[in-house]
C-alpha cells in the first residue's frame, strides 16, 4: 500500500523502504511469484528505480531475507529468569508469530524453491539456526558443550523447523498445541540423551530442579510419569 | 575404476553402467566437484558418448539421485515381525549405512548446494521421506492417521535427517548410539503427544506392551522412569 504522496527519500532510507516492501509481498506469497514490477508498484516508484537501488530481484530477495533472519534471531532473545520450560515456551510463540506472518516466504525458502539454495540465502538460514543454538545453549549455562548435547540442541531447532512448516501446511493442529508441544518435545530428546550422557544427566536434572510442578516441564513429567508406569495418562477407549 | 577393456553394451546397459559410476563420484565428492570428464573416465568411455546418453549433468545427476533414492527407501522395508524398537533399530541401521556409503553427496544434497534445490531434486527427496513416513505408519498398523500423529512421524523423520547430517559433520559420536538414540527420540516423541492425545495414548500403550523389557523401548522407559522419578539414571557427579 503506498499514499500516493512521492517525496524523496536519502538512498539508505529508500533502500530499506524497498527491503520492507519487498519482505511483505516475499512472505505472503511464494518468492518466485513475485515481480520487481509489483515491488516497484508496492513502493510507489519506478521499475528502473528499483533496478538503481538493488541489480536484480535476487540481491532484493536476499536483502529481504537478511532483515527476516535478524528479526527472527532477535526474537530468540529471552531474560535469563525464571523456569527454562517457561522461557522457552515465550520463545516458541514468538516463533510462531514469525512464522505465522511470514508463512509462504518461509514454506518456499525452507522448502528450496528456486529462489532459495543459493549459497548466501544457505548461509542465512544456517546463521539463524546457530543463533538459536546459541541462545539455548545460554539459557542451560554450558559454554563448552559436548557433542551430545550440541546434538540434542541442534537435532531440536531441526525438529522446530520441520513442525513450523508442517502446521503451516493446512493448520490443522492449534499452533498454541505445537508450540507447547516443542517445549516438550525439548525435554523429551534431552530425557533420552541424558538417560545414557552423564553430561546431559546432570543438567537434565538440574533444570528439573528448578521447574515448577505446573509449568510446562513439571507437567510433562507428571504426565510421563503416569503413562511409563503403565496407567494411561487419558482414559483408555471404552468398549462399546 | 574401469577395466580397461571396452566391450558393446547396449543403450540400457550403458546408462544403469554411467549412473552407477556417477553415483559413486557424486557420492564420495560433492556433485558440484564431479566433471563429466571424470565420469566419462572412470566409465571408460569419451566424453561425447556420456553425453549422448544424457543431455548434460543435471541429468545424469538426477538418475544417480534417482537411484539412489530407490535404494533408501528400499530400505525402509522391513517385516511386521516382533517389538516395534527393534524393527525400527534394524531400519536406522541401514539408514546409517547409507549415509555412511553417500556420506559427502548426502550432505551436499540435503544442506542445499547449488546441485541441489530443483524441482526434481526436491521431489526425489519428499519422495524419500513420504515412504518413511508410510512404513512407520504401517508398523504402527495406521491406516488413517490423526494431524497429531502425522506430525509426529514426520518430525521424527526430519529429526533423523538432522542427525545423520549432524554426524557425518565429524562422526564424533559413534554411529550405533545414534542409531540407538534415534530409537529412543521416536519413543520419546510419541509418549510426548501421548500424554495429550487419546490416539496416540492408545497406540503407545499397545506398543510398550508388545515391547520385552530388554528392548530398545523396554529399556529407555526403566531408565526414563528412574529420570522422571527424580533419581539419577546415571550417578550423580561427586564433590571432590
Amino acid at each position: 500500500m503506498t499514499t500516493g504522496v512521492r517525496r524523496r527519500m536519502g538512498v539508505d532510507e529508500r533502500r530499506q523502504q524497498l527491503i520492507g516492501v519487498a519482505l511483505e509481498l516475499f512472505s505472503s506469497r511464494s518468492p518466485d511469484e513475485v515481480s520487481i514490477d509489483e515491488i516497484a508498484a508496492a513502493a510507489g516508484i519506478s521499475r528502473p528505480l528499483v533496478y538503481h537501488y538493488f541489480p536484480g530481484k535476487q540481491s532484493l530477495y536476499e536483502a529481504a531475507l537478511r532483515r527476516a533472519a535478524d528479526e527472527l534471531a532477535e526474537r530468540f532473545v529471552e531474560p535469563h529468569e525464571g523456569p527454562l520450560g517457561t522461557r522457552l515456551l515465550r520463545v516458541m510463540g514468538r516463533f510462531f508469530d514469525f512464522v505465522e506472518d511470514h508463512g509462504p516466504g518461509f514454506s518456499a525458502l525452507m522448502r528450496g524453491g528456486p529462489a532459495a539454495g543459493s549459497s548466501t540465502t544457505n548461509a542465512m538460514i544456517d546463521g539463524v539456526r546457530q543463533a538459536a543454538y546459541e541462545q539455548i545453549l545460554a539459557h542451560l549455562n554450558v559454554e563448552a558443550p559436548s557433542a551430545r548435547l550440541e546434538l540434542v540442541v541442534r537435532t531440536w531447532v531441526s525438529l522446530a523447523e520441520a513442525t513450523a512448516l508442517l502446521w503451516l501446511d493446512g493448520k490443522r493442529v492449534p499452533r498454541a498445541e505445537l508450540e507447547l508441544q516443542l517445549v516438550h518435545d525439548f525435554a523429551a530428546l534431552a530425557a533420552v540423551s541424558a538417560a545414557y550422557d552423564q553430561e546431559l544427566a546432570t543438567i537434565v536434572l538440574r533444570v528439573i530442579e528448578q521447574e515448577p510442578p505446573d509449568g510446562p516441564f513439571g507437567e510433562l513429567l507428571v504426565r510421563l510419569g503416569m503413562l511409563t508406569a503403565g496407567a494411561p495418562a487419558v482414559p483408555p477407549q471404552r468398549q462399546p
